[in-house]
């Protein structure tokens, strides 16, 4: 996959879904941008592929992702997405099978090896673990770990989720990178998933739905930086 | 429906659907524009989502249009195409329930409705006489009728497919207006479906795999004008 | 449509969906039959597939309904279901686009023309005023007007929904059979709909749900034949 | 898993799609029964749901198996299948994520997991080798691999299809048994599949289509018993 985007870790995620107006999700970005240059964190910023040329055009250092693609290549396909679409507007990894956009195993393989033809790299959702064993075998560049009855809920899960699916994701591959996110929303419980073994963390209502975007945004990425900085603390 | 887009009629569609790059979709737009301003007939331009944005903003004269998009409101719906990114990033209309991309009757009701809401006209497509009466029923601004088994095959419906469609169409509502674009290439095409009630015509493969795009949209254009023109003819 | 089934007005239709085994299934349907037979009234008795080749050995006056089909002719189609096998097994009619299974406007204008070629009637589901006119426009035999949001609520509609979706209907076509049966629980409410202008009404949860099943029977038939006698009171 | 059934290898599988009507069903059922007793050999037969109980009924050597069904719970779900009926019926099996009725991950997960609570066994289809050592992943009894592209050709795979997905569902799960059969038509096709390392073989249009049934079923089912009593050879 000569090209695929690589990501240090640990970095964040932000993930405005649909809740964002096109200004509103550059002015998020942009802000983004500030705070991930000044703690030096990598950050995946996902956007409505409308938005996607007028972030990639205003910023540097994220990695621009889209929130779906479809198995397309040039030619039919009236309202599925192009990769090469994507790509030409300036994203550099997809998001695919989310919880809200579920795709066949048959479809998820074939848009993720487009997405390796174009460049892209891939960011694949999954829940249970088996779920979380199966995407693995294949060959995400991310994985989404996410117990789809938490998504939006602001709780994270109390058992075993977290470390148990980061744990089976690398047993089948320890180069996939694992994000934890359901529930997040605060510095301290990204701290509590990377201590629990994921590669990062972000969100979406615990960012786009605050009160103040700057306040939350240099929670997670200080508490990102700390971990970086002392992981055995 | 305030604020919805109106067209001139004969009008001509220009739908280049997943064929070309962002940079070709301009150039196809650009000279779309020119055209369309010389012979003074209105256009509806498609395009992938990512490529709006640019589009909307290098043009001024065509009825810029999305391919397709979702019903849901701003919030979640991860992967899904949000009604209001489209319209920020300049798209006036959106085709919708397109043999490519069908939707059950109540998500096509449900986008119908949202298009309404956020000001963009839309352009249903439809396949059986049947179906046309029924996509009538929800009130589209346009309606593409075509027969699936006709598309991209550069082949016009032998029988009284064209005629009795639109018929049925306008008896249901005869302010719904009409494209049949199934097999038509050239200007003699387009002047065939609207000596048979059609409203307007156009194409996709007809027009982006021809040799030269500045021909056959010239040959579609006058012919439009030219029934425009002396319709009786 | 030589030989598609008829229903004399008012009707009763008796939906079990997923709710009941197949004894528990064939035990309704017998009870049902012994019913409907004492007060003369048609009814529509819909089951599982499995479940259909029991229930048509065991009744004659009930019309045995699919809860679903598939437009698939005889040959591949694996996991789907061929209209023949449903004939074969005893079926005279099918329910499509229930809310719990919407099909594209494509696939259930195909489905109702395998259901004609086979000889079975339609009983096709619609939500709002436009989905039921459009609906109408595809020729079933009946149609459930239901919105989505009363499904399973036992609550009724408090506003104007059932006289303006059956004359919504009655208006494109007539001959089309109309039942108004969300959030129906009671012989007092069948004849409520009765009078608003439904051909027929029924329930899956306030049946199968019920303490006895032979008191709410009892009870919605009566109101059924009742109104059926004096249908002015 | 208590009750889930077992199968000796090597083991054929007779999968009539929809290609039959009952009656044929019954028929074609009657003679595998009788030949799989005289070779001794196991036999997966699946049907219609609709022709289950009829087939299960009158057999008692084959495992009854299921061409779908749904993750539903007892209660609603119109038109989908519970895999409770399917039980009742006499199902002991059921197919799942065939290319003709792709599943989403998270359905087919939890679709096998309902398999699991009422006893059944699953028969999972996968394509490519990655989406066979996916599915590995999620448990399932059996797997059918099979290259989309050759189902209902009559020609098998000119590579290492075969052996290499064979192979890598065997290294996820050693217990998992593989079914390779596309473009399997005779008895020296499954001695070849088998020879490759496969534990069962059978077909859809190479049975069904052929001139005699009972000349095919011989030829296949000889060549599992010898396969079975000399497998170096």
């Amino acid at each position: 996959m000569p090209g695929t985007p690589t990501l240090r870790t640990p970095f964040l995620i932000v993930n405005p879904k649909a809740y964002l107006g096109g200004a509103e999700t550059l002015q998020l970005a942009l802000l983004t941008e500030e705070l991930a240059a000044h703690y030096d964190i990598d950050v995946i910023f996902t956007a409505q592929h409308a938005y996607l040329v007028e972030v990639a055009k205003h910023t540097t250092r994220l990695l621009i992702t889209a929130q779906h693609m479809d198995a397309i290549t040039p030619g039919r396909g009236m309202g599925h997405t192009l990769p090469e679409a994507l790509v030409e507007a300036g994203a550099k990894a997809v998001v695919l099978n989310h919880a809200e956009f579920p795709l066949t195993l048959a479809q998820l393989d074939a848009t993720m090896r487009r997405a390796e033809e174009v460049g892209m790299a891939t960011i694949v959702c999954a829940d249970t673990e088996r779920q979380c064993r199966a995407v693995a075998q294949l060959g995400p560049t991310v994985m989404i770990c996410e117990p789809t009855a938490s998504i939006g809920t602001g709780t994270m899960d109390a058992g075993d989720y977290i470390e148990r699916t980061t744990r089976a994701v690398k047993e089948v591959d320890p180069s996939i990178l694992v994000i934890q996110a359901a529930g997040v929303t605060t510095g301290a419980d990204i701290t509590r998933v990377l201590r629990l073994g994921a590669d990062g963390s972000g969100g979406t209502s615990g960012i786009v739905a605050a009160p103040d975007w700057r306040v939350v945004l240099v929670d997670m990425l200080s508490a990102l930086a700390a971990f970086r900085d002392a992981p055995t603390h």
